[in-house]
């Protein structure tokens, strides 16, 4: 049931490198993020509208497996798939890969719909859960 | 008529690096901010309770010189002192030190205060004017 | 076995949020390991003299559970309490509480020795490994 | 004497605002890295084997003037050209700007170039010098 790929090519910058000379591990989460947003952009959604229609997305959980680091200059692919699509939320597999298809960490997130007035959960608007069962 | 420097104590963790093995130019901004924030706070001044009166601050400009290096596990000390208050705006000079007492950045930022609807320049409240003139 | 939780206070500066007002979800994996480097520094434990010793730590994996969001001003709890030692890693449970004892975020990692020359795991120091048995 | 515009686009994503609703005024710092990067990626000169060469550079100074704030899912272009080069250093002006054409922010860096060992001022490499030249 796991939908197609959606890949984005993200450069790895000095900015997202540590001491240690590699990708620091808080900011695989940024690129996750961005791969999800163009993804549903993708879809002909917008986020934006959606702040002004009292709804809002909140992480709900991740699990992250590191796999391998990227480094300075690397030229990575982070891929963001929908896994399952419930009334209330949607859950996303992830991957970012090097360019020479090494897969670098693993993702999984569940991203909740919730009211941006007191955060409780609130169903998926039908704009984006209609884009969604025809991306399946 | 600058204040005396207020003083917040800031530890470099491996977030604050880079590849280089030094800490990341842009990441002083933080701190600096982080230092000129509890500078106001200490004057009894909310943020927070400013941003629902519809007034907000954004940084004006920046000017930045890099003297030395801060590494990982560094302790730092960062400053902050305001060298003029005007109508609309305050002028802050900040030093990132290290606490051998080397000088590291050297800071000037003005914030500007706006109106959070339109991000139009409005004057500075009462009770942040009032407290900044006792400062001095 | 788990250990007595350590405990970091942090603040929570504009830095650390986003346009939804709340703190980014990424920025909980630098608090947390902000609140890891603490502990293990309590032992009496460098990180960076192990870097000199071609020793580096690497996480491995992370699971998160976001429970309730914290905002600008914030006060917050960040712990860190090891649940298990192994021969080339450990295992953290960690938590980001706010002030007023409302649980924020959980977070269980992995975080392996690497040798810092080929990122092959290696066995944890000694020092690192005695004084980790002392704490439990 | 300066150079023509290299031009590199960036998204807005929520990692890039706080709870202004705007861009974080150190994270243009981050745009603006990543457009030099590319400028000089684009002259064929690779940051990494300088690495190996014991060339580092550090940044000297930054000018900073904030125009307009950027919000979540705008697309900018950040700017950078080369205004000045010296035996040691080269001094950028860039900007960042919104694909409608305001000017957000402007930003004058000088770059400087140190032996990695030791951190102190050397040469610019020929090969970094002389693409430098014909870029002008």
């Amino acid at each position: 049931m796991t939908t197609p790929e959606f890949e984005l090519p993200v450069r790895i910058y000095i900015e997202d490198t540590d001491a240690g000379g590699i990708v620091f591990y808080a900011n695989y989460l940024k690129f996750f993020e961005r791969a999800r947003t163009e993804l549903v952009r993708s879809l002909g959604v917008s986020l934006r509208e959606g702040l002004s229609e009292d709804t809002s997305y909140v992480v709900h959980s991740v699990e992250l497996k590191y796999k391998a680091p990227a480094v300075l200059d690397d030229q990575i692919v982070v891929t963001a798939s929908i896994a399952h699509v419930a009334r209330t939320y949607m859950d996303f597999e992830q991957t970012a890969r090097h360019v020479d298809g090494r897969v670098l960490v693993l993702c999984k997130v569940r991203v909740a719909c919730v009211a941006l007035s007191n955060l409780k959960p609130k169903a998926l608007p039908d704009e984006l859960a209609d884009a969604l069962v025809l991306l399946q």
